[in-house]
């Protein structure tokens, strides 16, 4: 709010950054906070934007966010791809001049409530060099699906296209360990473990780690994310797509305008009654439930899980903050006149 | 045609088998002929399916294959699709009732001609383990997206959701090879190099491998491919989905009907004007084309290219078979007095 911003976007950028630390995704969560001030302090997020469709079908929109928080930019183009489903089955939205959106899963579970299938997916800082190359030419590009259910808890795939999300790799340089293989390469491809490998010029792997191992899937899938969120809408793509720390200088190049989101909304009911769905869906997590899990684990996972599971406990005993994420928002808070 | 196929339905078939062996994807192509023929046998494939739309929205349907050929089954939905998204923006065809329907590019790269982009992806037998369970409760379920370019050839990404495709187990036991890690595990659950480890109770494993390599994301992407293709479209799901091979038992438990497929078509000019998108997806292929490569390999491929590649190489010099294919080949034409 002392940036400009109305109340009503304040609450939605908060209740996002909110989620992310709820479910357990910390560098996701009000970490992010001085990072978007940053970007407002150069001029790259819009505090009052003026979001608005600029191309529509029945089915689908064009959303330019106006350089506003992808965080109040999301969830304005999720209710537009919710509107459209109500009238025409589905809704497909995509979005450009927009910001960094916080998590997916927060976007794409608003079209829970509507008894619809939620996805959404974003481009984002190129860090990750698609397979025989060092090049970062691709972000992290997650995906997610929203599913209802019936008395089970919803299904919630939300993932990076990468082996493992960067902010796995920040956590590891913190506490001085080595990456697994397959997450990572140096600046001349070859494979690495050094989490901090990124600043020497080395790169994320996208899904699958090797040529061996299918990372030609996971680059190929964090394509299919460039191309919706940014080839359809007019948003920057590949290695131009502006980076989220303030410091890093844009690319010289723009061949779109901000980042690239992409969103849909499918109504269960325009493909069957969406209580026979979730009825099935239901058996469907069950049986996955019930499987026998292998020598060492307990239990099989149903996509949301840990999540939902972190966001009950943390509801209960409230949220952990490391001293640099307090002292950084007291930092910022002390700017504005805000006290913690 | 010999088992009652109309004309038009063989020729449908034979242009997706040969689509396949052309694009070098020879475990999906004629070699699966006798295959199809067994599941007839068995009064599996209906020769003569009366192929429906049995509810629809303006941008969704719901198709009854009335057990055909996927092969024949999967065209019908695609196009049903793209006349969708010619009037609503975009398409969404779901499917129940159905067999296996060749490789997904065939179908999703129906859309290209009409400057949309085309998706297709299909539930298949249970081969697969989630992360961290022993039991098989997924097939490979592929997902293809193709989209069009401008100068370039089209972007058309088409993954199995598994480390690797069975297809390829099958080369790895004919070579008397080991696979590399990450691809199996054996029926407790341990890594494995055993090509044929499937028969002695193992099972492939969800792109990524493992947990640590993100084989919870390789699970959660086809585990999105079953809701879709099955639980929207009332077909069978999970682990009780029909096997391909005629001789192994159906399973106990039927919650749908066949198997069930998945298709989309977004029309371009249903987001921005189609000149100006294939134009940047030109550019976003010129990019990724002028990439640095790793040392050791001399190019970046683009999704797609190696099955565009392998089709003209071969309409140039033919398609190679196996002995055992054309042996199959024959024995099933003299069946129905055919000759090759």
């Amino acid at each position: 709010m002392k940036t400009g911003c109305s109340d009503d976007h304040a609450e939605t950028a908060a209740r996002s950054l909110l989620s992310a630390d709820l479910r357990g995704v910390d560098s996701h969560g009000v970490a992010r906070l001085s990072g978007y001030v940053r970007l407002w302090d150069v001029n790259r997020v819009n505090a009052r934007p003026e979001i608005k469709i600029i191309h529509e079908t029945p089915s689908t929109a064009v959303v330019d966010g106006d350089s506003g928080l992808g965080l109040v930019v999301a969830p304005f183009a999720m209710r537009v791809a919710i509107e459209k489903a109500r009238l025409a089955g589905t809704g497909w939205v995509s979005v450009q001049n927009s910001n960094h959106f916080g998590i997916a899963g927060h976007h794409a579970m608003m079209a829970l409530e509507d008894d619809m299938i939620g996805i959404a997916m974003t481009n984002a800082s190129p860090l990750v060099a698609p397979t025989f190359s060092t090049d970062k030419m691709l972000g992290t590009n997650p995906i997610c699906v929203a599913v209802p259910a019936g008395n089970e808890p919803a299904f919630v795939a939300d993932l990076a296209t990468t082996t493992a999300a960067n902010g796995k790799l920040e956590i590891l340089q913190r506490l001085s360990k080595e990456t697994p293989t397959g997450w990572v390469q140096d600046k001349d491809g070859q494979g690495s473990t050094d989490p901090g490998i990124l600043k020497k010029g080395g790169a994320l792997l996208p899904l699958g780690g090797d040529r061996e191992h299918g990372s030609h899937k996971g680059y190929a899938l964090g394509a299919v994310v460039d191309i919706f969120s940014a080839l359809l809408s007019g948003a920057n793509y590949a290695p131009w797509v502006p980076p989220f720390p303030a410091y890093v200088p844009l690319p010289a190049q723009n061949p779109g305008k901000g980042i690239g989101h992409f969103f849909g909304a499918m109504r269960i009911d325009a493909f069957r009654p969406a209580g026979e769905f979730k009825q099935h869906m239901d058996h469907w997590i069950r049986g996955f439930r019930s499987c026998k899990p292998i020598p060492g684990q307990n239990r099989i996972l149903i996509p949301g899980d840990p999540e939902r599971e972190m966001e009950t406990e943390r509801k209960l005993n409230g949220i952990p903050l490391l001293d640099a994420v307090i002292d950084d928002l007291r930092e910022t808070g002390n700017r504005f006149g805000v006290t913690l």
